[in-house]
């Protein structure tokens, strides 16, 4: 964990004068300055490294599907497992373009894969039940999910990778991130309701009155836990876990759009020194998405509409982080370039 | 060129499909998506293809920069010439870690190299004349830069690049782009000066009175050559010619900052139909710059506060062109994927 002692403070103040001696105005190279400080701090190091960058995909299904949030089907969610799989997602090819590892995880999604190669078996249960009307998962699933997400995490740290970013799969599944962005914010729940993956105005009217039954049914909530608990799905509340151990690990943590900063939001209520350990990939054009950035006070590196999930916003905003460690690292000073500062 | 034939319809329409048709919510990559169907269109072809991306840094000295328009001292340019010749730059760094091709070419620069390695001789002159009292070159010069580096970009375009990107290196360059903006877009002089590599409250007022003393001696200029003869910068001029050259070549031209872009607005403003063939990489800190790109009516694509020129803001860009490429190219369609549309 990052700490406050005079050897940290002494580096800070080593890495934030190695970037002010580049040759280039002070300060011109904007967000990929703040991003190479960052790194340096979370890697205490002066010459920090990306080390094998992975993608970790959670899919999982939701109950709240079947009563009709979303524009698409919910085997829609394992039929995107297979495509996923088999390399034909956009997340899959942004990693094989970008170069980042990639694993498929079945959070608890509801269909029976058997085995399935590159398909990693975490399943909690064949989707949460409708949060609606009941809880979506048991406290010993959500438990569970924490601590099946970890072990993946935890293993990928051994190998030696030290960025790690999480995307999702799972159908209805911005209607769990709706709920708790609200829970967690205190948001007016219709400031957090969005379109998803694309309902049309009549689906969207459905969609806010199906959420606002639920919030009245489960009343306000205040524990993290809890509101997981209540609305997260099985993807969702593992790629929390996920988070949480990628920062016990003191990895670099790629957090994509709309739902896997919902499961950030209950990460950092739990862990508030996570926020140090975590780049803020995209500005989704999902609604809710920027409300939350401002709600944590940060600063996504990538603005290119886009509302996919996935993980496409962490692996497309990769290699930007590969030019802020490369620029700390390669550029010349003016001292060493023999280049008149002002 | 981009014709309107009917082959041409028939193409993008087709190009549309194979987007709209891949598996993710319609729309849902968002800029990524108009990148992909502009590569598409550009190339005439349904499956594209980014060949030898180049970036080219055109380097030049101006004589307004003697009268104190800048942050830095004019000799900052020749020694940033040998610091970008041997690899220390921004932009040398980012073109080596995102794998683009990389030329520096003397325009102009107010220094005698004789022969050095890697640094192309384009040199019209040991930089302009001071525009405050005459005109920055003759027009014989003028003709000379498009000429000169025409024949790079040809050369270039032999060697089977599609892509190619423009960088530049002068201190008092961005004073040059601000006189071009106002001439060009006809905004006011004030809104078109910025604070460049960084001046402080006082120089920038200084700048600003230097500059309108420039504009009431020259007087309105509406004639685009004639605008660049009066203020150009022998690397702005050069870059415009090489627009012009990569337009013919019907390359895709990778637009940079604040004074990129001034060249580029000379250059659309002698042939309209080359904004098809530009993508604008960025949106620069340079105060200017976005109402540069709310004149052409586009969006860029990175926002990340920098302010460095040299062709920075390209060679961080082109990761997403490639991706978006990869995911026109390489992603699965619903049917193919076997997954249920809406």
């Amino acid at each position: 964990m990052i700490q406050n002692s005079t050897t940290t403070t002494t580096l800070t103040d080593q890495l934030q004068q190695k970037i002010d001696l580049k040759t280039k105005p002070l300060g011109a190279l904007g967000l990929l300055e703040k991003l190479a400080f960052q790194i340096g701090k979370v890697q205490q190091s002066l010459n920090p490294k990306l080390i094998n960058p992975t993608i970790l995909l959670f899919a999982g299904d939701h109950g709240v599907a079947k009563a009709g949030v979303s524009a698409y089907p919910p085997e829609v969610t394992f039929q995107m497992v297979m495509n996923i799989v088999q390399g034909g997602a956009a997340v899959t090819v942004f990693c094989k373009q970008n170069k980042l590892d990639f694993l498929t995880i079945d959070a608890g999604v509801n269909y029976d894969f058997g085995v399935v190669d590159g398909l990693i078996d975490n399943k909690i249960n064949f989707g949460t039940k409708n949060f609606i009307v009941e809880k979506a998962m048991s406290s010993d699933e959500l438990n569970l999910c924490f601590e099946k997400s970890a072990q993946i995490v935890d293993q990928v740290a051994k190998s030696g990778c030290n960025v790690i970013g999480f995307g999702e799969m799972g159908i209805g599944n911005t209607s769990s991130a709706s709920m708790i962005m609200h829970h967690v914010t205190k948001i007016t729940l219709n400031d957090c309701i969005g379109r998803g993956t694309g309902v049309n105005d009549e689906q969207l009217l459905k969609k806010i009155e199906l959420l606002t039954e639920a919030n009245n049914f489960h009343g306000e909530l205040n524990d993290p836990m809890e509101i997981l608990q209540t609305y997260g799905g099985f993807e969702v509340a593992q790629i929390c876990g996920a988070m949480i151990a990628a920062y016990k690990n003191e990895m670099l943590i790629l957090v994509d759009g709309f739902i896997a900063t919902s499961a950030f939001l209950v990460a950092q209520a739990l862990y508030p020194e996570i926020k140090e350990y975590a780049v803020f990939c995209h500005n989704s054009n999902e609604i809710g998405h920027q409300k939350m950035l401002n709600y944590l006070d940060v600063k996504p590196i990538l603005h290119l509409d886009m509302r996919v999930g996935e993980g496409t916003g962490c692996a497309l905003a990769y290699p930007i982080l590969e030019n802020a460690v490369a620029f700390l690292n390669e550029m010349a000073s003016f001292e060493s370039a023999g280049v008149s500062n002002k």
